[in-house]
């Protein structure tokens, strides 16, 4: 007995999405096949309609369903520091944790050599073009505590050397709530340098 | 900032899938973002075209395309052997390991007094009248060992005591290549209770 040519399409179509497996899509198949007809209705429109309605924001490169995203149309951002995020969806977590209100711009990736991302794949000449015409004073890099992170960033301070802008990186060291215990001995590493007085 | 209206609802589609939590859904969710449009409408149309052309076998209640199911139309089968399982994916697993070929039915659940799973939302009149046109003489339940599956096999034991059909359970025992060490003591317990001479 075998899986029908349908049944076999959604298992593939799910298996596309980063993290799910071949026995997770096929148990998502199934999930499907037990939904009311409304509900997987449902489901495939919101798959059209977020395609239909989301787009990237020219400027920035968030997601938005308006011309320009809910951020670059706000007056009130303070338009002179600049957070250069790897993903949109960075954005949220800053949103919620930020004391003051910046702009943002997104690389859309890391370099990574091996993966085919260069510097051209990235999203660098419009972020220079913004640090010019917002005169940003202070651009903090918040790429990822990874090797590709680690590259790109020291890259960008590099190509911003010249232009006068303070590059700034967020901090390395101990997560809040973590044991010592458990923490890699890099992290403490760079936790020991980056000490301060108390 | 918030998330658009079209992303939530997404969101809330995969959420609605087994074992998806919100962080989950919201990752799958940019997944379908980052995807090309032709991606997303195949996912989406996948669904749909599941939906349209998979139904449930009149007869025995394992998924198909067809009017009957593929085991329900192939007359090579032992009709005279039952094997009485809760969902119709189970299906597979049998189908590869035996080396006999005979019949299901599926159940569509465990009785689970608690999610209000009765005997009445069980397919069991559809087995009795199976039972009786197949002249059925060997009933293997092979609901799952859990409380619920244990609960239903003895209620269809008591149910078919009186039609003189065979009724057996699979067995209880030791995993292949697990390690007797990690088996839990009931697990233990029963593997002693039927274990067989060398």
């Amino acid at each position: 007995m075998k899986q029908s040519t349908s049944f076999l399409k959604l298992v593939d179509a799910f298996s596309r999405l980063n993290g799910v497996g071949p026995k997770t899509a096929e148990r998502m198949a199934y999930n499907v096949l037990n939904m009311s007809n409304s509900d997987a209705k449902y489901f495939a429109d919101a798959i059209i309609e977020l395609k239909q309605k989301i787009h990237v924001c020219p400027n920035c490169g968030l997601y938005t369903d308006d011309d320009l995203c809910e951020i670059c149309k706000d007056a009130s951002r303070d338009k002179q520091t600049l957070i250069v995020i790897t993903h949109p969806k960075d954005v949220f977590i800053f949103e919620k944790s930020l004391k003051i209100s910046p702009i943002y711009h997104v690389l859309g990736g890391n370099i990574n050599i091996s993966k085919g991302i260069t510097i051209d794949s990235l999203n660098i000449e419009r972020l220079l073009k913004r640090i010019e015409e917002n005169e940003v004073k202070e651009v903090i890099i918040a790429t990822d505590p990874t090797l590709e992170g680690e590259a790109t960033a020291l890259y960008l301070k590099k190509l911003l050397a010249t232009t006068g802008v303070v590059v700034t990186r967020l901090a390395y060291g101990l997560a809040l709530g973590s044991s010592i215990d458990y923490t890699d001995s890099l992290t403490l590493e760079k936790a020991l340098e980056g000490r301060r007085e108390l």
